[in-house]
Parts: structure tokens; C-alpha cells; sequence
């Protein structure tokens, strides 16, 4: 049986990354002697928190809109997101030099549309509780002839998401475990395609909030189950399923997904923040706080964590840690 | 007319770099787009908040310890100090197998005591309204044998402190302004050794709290200043005097000093945190404050910024950005 999609391949990848170069910050790779001590291992962060506008995102996007043909730049992009996706389009947007259109809901938080509005984008806002954003969204792309690039289920998408974890094989060699953030599975499925052709025997694993575990549900069945959106602080993991694109390579790929509860999470993001003195988002902890404690055993292991992005706002980030 | 003192070259840092080849972390060069806006510049932020022990001291320390004879190394390192300079002392002790004893004040934070315990240092408190810490400390290291190891006035330390420094230019290539923070000049004496030899054109300033500014008055007088102990959030640069060498070197090879105010360190600490995604303690922020708001024309310049720690604690930190 084939598949009809479809599925991009590492090529693709590499291909992203050649259009990626001099606009995505090539992130640094960083250690802690504390992190290995705690899990008897060699674990590399890769730091996409530190990724132009605080997240992976940016390169899934970015890859996306330099493929838009001649005729698609001139009218433009449109997306749907109150998160990480929605600056990572208007930034994409600015320095391709095309018009970006971005739905989000009325009560996002003041900052994200104002941060979204200071990339360029026009920002059109819904009332989540009456209005349909898809269909608000068909009709704006109709009228106006825009693209509409979704947050994680399109190939050009997923295979710039899997230039960050070709970096880290590029610049620390093979790996004997990869632990991914996942949510709608962008990250997870490109960094399975990196994966696959830089480091074959590395074992990669997508790690999700305990509360919307729809990834391992759909891992485990063989098909995609759709969820509830789930009460966690990651709040961008908050998915309801996985995507066409993203669930045929995870499933094909990925080893095993696994969850970690919010407690969790919060004790990954006290230690990067005490330990290694950086800021990253909850659900940039999900692939720490699983290498931590999901009972995959490690000792002696090289491991890799993707720590997929930094967007928490200060009183948040102090609430959450308590101080 | 020469001086008495035999300073350290270049040539020593270079030394120290190899010594410290894989045991300091290669801290990355970090860059902000949104930071090169705002000065009209480009930046290169050479984050030593990521160095172990979160602290460019680690490489001073380590550099010193590792010159001690058979001798030396059998009877141990003494040193005082209630910050950075323990931890990196102690640190370094552990590594290269020989006893520390830090003379720390009784009233230093409980977790600045037990992270000095914590890397294997015997800590000895004495109570700093009462005792002479220099008395104790010379009576302890006569009886016991131990070399004293100064937290900045030292040829091996302040060599040691250049690698950082030698590290960003090896990275990025010559600079037009380099701004390092200042407290008794180790990292800015050792960022100058490296700067003269690498980027001969690059102009060097450090950067001191405005509340304890007698590196200033020293470089303006041509003798070291004493002060009283500063009130200033930047507790790593409350330092009363430069060294003998520090302030050798820097008369030598500084352009200027310059100084920022508690507030001007906070904003800088907000800009790391919210829009670089990392923390950095207040003395961490001297050399970003100076470049943005001591008046040097940067315009389309390549600027440097030593960014020293990141030891702040999360109450602490949370305190100073009003979250």
C-alpha cells in the first residue's frame, strides 16, 4: 500500500537549510555537567529558544514563504495562530517582502498581537466563542487570493522544522537518543527525517503534555485520534491531533512518544533557568523533562534534546516558578 | 621608566586557552536583530552566563590552579570570596584534585554557601562585623600551607579571563568597540591582552556601576582610587579598587571607562530576558547598558559585549523586573 501523500524527505531538509542560511540564527549547541550528572548521559541542548523571534517556528515558515511562487508572494500569506506560528509568518512575511494576513482570536494576550503587529502582519482578529476562524480564514484567502500556510501540517513546513535537528548532527555527529517536543508534530517529523539520514541508529522520541497525549494515542493505534484541548501549561502543545504529513513520518520514524505531566515541566524549566541561566517556554521543556523521566535508560547514552522555543512573559515565567 | 610588575602578554592567554581546551565550555556568540535595531549596530554577545559554574571566573580560577606546582596542588588553594570567584575555585579545585578552603562571611546567601560545599570546598565562615578576613586568612594559609589565589589581581587569573574574549574574536573575526564589564579588572585587563593582539583597531571600554565608579576616577587619574563598598544591584563590580596589574593593563591598553546606572542595568536585564531569552545577573549587564546608553557613536559599527554571569536567583530576579 502506498501512501497518497506525498512525504518530504531529507532532501527537502537540506534544501531548507540552504534557504534558511544567513536568516535563521544557526542556535547554539549547549551542554551542562549538572544535566549529564542527573542522568548519567551526555546530553546536548539544542537551544531554539535562542532562534530568531524565540522559536523553532521561524524556520518551518521561513522555508514555506521562499517557496511561494511569484504570483503567491504578490498577494500574499495568511495564517491562523495565537502562538509561536503567528510571529514566525509575519517575520517570514517581512523579510520576503510580502503581505501576511494573520487570524487571531480577540482575547490573545496584548503582547502577542502587538508583537505579531510589530512584525508587519495585519493582525484580524475573531470572537473565538461566535465565529468559525476556518471559515472567517477561506473566505479572507478566497477574496484576497492569499496562501494559507498552516502551523505544522504542510511539507515545506516540517522540513525547515527539521533544519535544527540537522544541526545538531551536523555539529555534535551521531546521537543514541533525540527527545522532541510534540504537538501538532512539525519538529518531531522533520527532526525524524534529519534523523533518519544523519544519525540512523539514534532513537527519537516525541514527548507531549500527559493532559493531550492525542500523539501517543494515534502513535499506539495506527490512526489519528483527535482530543479535547487539553488543560496544560504548554501551552503550545495544546493540539487537538496530529497532521496528515506529520503522523505518516512519525509513525514511520519515530520510536516512541511519551508524555510529561505540567509538574514536570516546571521542574525542567527551574533547572534550564537555575542551572543553565536560560528562559524556555513549558512546552520547550517537554523534551528535558522526558529524557528525565520517562524511564528510557540513558547511562552512558549521547542524547540529544530539542528545546523547541522561550515565549514566556516575565510574570508568567515567575508565577509558574513561584518566586 | 618600567614597571615592577612583570605583566601577563598575550602569549598567556594563549597558554591559558590551551589549558583550559576541555574543561571550560566554548560559550556561544549569541545575536540579536532586535538589539542591532536599537543601536543601529551589529552585536556580538559573547555569553559567559553559559560558562560552568555560570560565571567567566570559572576560567580565570581554573587557569590559575592548574600553573600550582606538585607542591601547591598537594596543600591547596585558599581564596575569599562570598561570589562568583568561590564557586569557580572551588570548581576548579575538584577538577584538578586538590583541597580548597574558602573564607566566606557568615551572612552570605545559604545557597552561596552550600554551592561552594557543593563543588567539594571546605567553607569557613567568620563573621565580617567582627574578624579581619585577610588576617584569617593569611594566619590559615601559613598554617595549613595553602596558596591564596586573589579574585582578580593575578597574572594567571586575569590571563585566564582573556580566553573569553580571545574565544569571541577567534569566532567573529575584528571588531570596532568592545564593552566588558568591570569590577577589578581581571575580565577587562584579559579582554585587552586579547583584543591588542587580535583586533589591534578595536576600541575597548569597560563598563562600571555609576555608584562605584573608581575604575573611572583611576583611569582618569592615572592612580588607582579606593572607595567605599558601592550600593549597586551589580554585586559582582562592588569591588573598592582596581589591582596593581588589572590597572596596569588597563591604563595601558583601555579606550575608556564608562558607567551605567541600576536602572540601565535592569532595563538590559529585561532586553536579555524577554527578547534574548537568557539571564543574566546584574553585573552581567554593565558592557550591553554602556554600549546602549553611554553616548559612543556605533552607528553600522561591529560591536562586541562580554556578557559576565548569570548568578541571579529566581526571587531575586523576578524582584528586579518587577514580575
Amino acid at each position: 500500500m502506498s501512501s497518497p501523500l506525498q512525504l518530504p524527505t531529507y532532501d527537502d531538509v537540506a534544501a531548507a537549510a540552504r534557504r534558511l542560511s544567513g536568516h535563521a540564527h544557526r542556535t547554539p549547541v549547549l551542554r551542562s555537567r549538572t544535566a549529564d550528572a542527573l542522568l548519567g548521559a551526555q546530553l546536548y541542548f539544542k537551544c531554539e529558544n535562542f532562534q530568531r523571534m524565540g522559536a523553532f517556528k521561524f524556520r518551518g515558515a521561513f522555508n514555506a514563504l521562499s517557496e511561494f511562487t511569484p504570483a503567491q508572494r504578490k498577494t500574499g500569506v495568511l495564517a491562523f495562530s495565537s502562538g509561536n506560528h503567528a510571529q514566525a509568518i509575519a517575520l517570514s512575511a517581512r523579510i520576503l517582502d510580502m503581505p501576511a494576513a494573520i487570524l487571531m482570536p480577540l482575547d490573545a494576550p496584548a503582547a502577542k498581537l502587538a508583537a505579531t503587529r510589530g512584525y508587519g502582519a495585519q493582525v484580524i482578529t475573531y470572537d473565538r466563542f461566535a465565529e468559525d476562524r476556518q471559515a472567517i480564514g477561506e473566505r479572507l484567502a478566497a477574496e484576497r487570493g492569499m496562501t494559507l500556510i498552516p502551523p505544522y501540517d504542510h511539507p515545506d513546513v516540517l522540513a525547515g522544522q527539521g533544519t535544527a535537528a540537522k544541526e545538531l548532527f551536523d555539529d555534535v555527529g551521531e546521537l543514541d537518543h533525540l527527545f522532541v517536543c510534540l504537538g501538532g508534530g512539525g519538529l518531531l517529523s522533520g527532526s525524524a527525517l534529519a534523523a533518519r539520514a544523519l544519525a540512523p541508529r539514534c532513537k527519537i522520541y516525541g514527548v507531549e503534555p500527559e493532559a493531550g497525549n492525542d500523539g501517543q494515542q494515534s502513535f499506539r493505534s495506527g490512526e489519528i485520534v483527535h482530543i479535547d484541548t487539553p488543560k496544560t501549561i504548554a501551552d503550545g502543545a495544546q493540539t487537538q491531533f496530529l497532521g496528515q504529513y506529520t503522523f505518516a513520518i512519525i509513525r514511520r520514524d519515530v520510536d516512541d512518544i511519551l508524555t510529561a505531566t505540567d509538574d514536570q515541566l516546571i521542574v525542567a524549566m527551574r533547572f534550564f533557568a537555575e542551572r543553565m541561566k536560560m528562559l524556555v517556554e513549558p512546552t520547550g521543556c517537554l523534551g528535558f523533562a522526558g529524557a528525565r523521566h520517562c524511564g528510557v535508560p540513558l547511562q552512558g547514552a549521547r542524547v540529544g534534546v530539542i528545546i523547541s522555543g522561550g515565549n514566556v512573559d516575565m510574570a508568567r515565567f515567575a508565577q509558574l516558578l513561584g518566586s
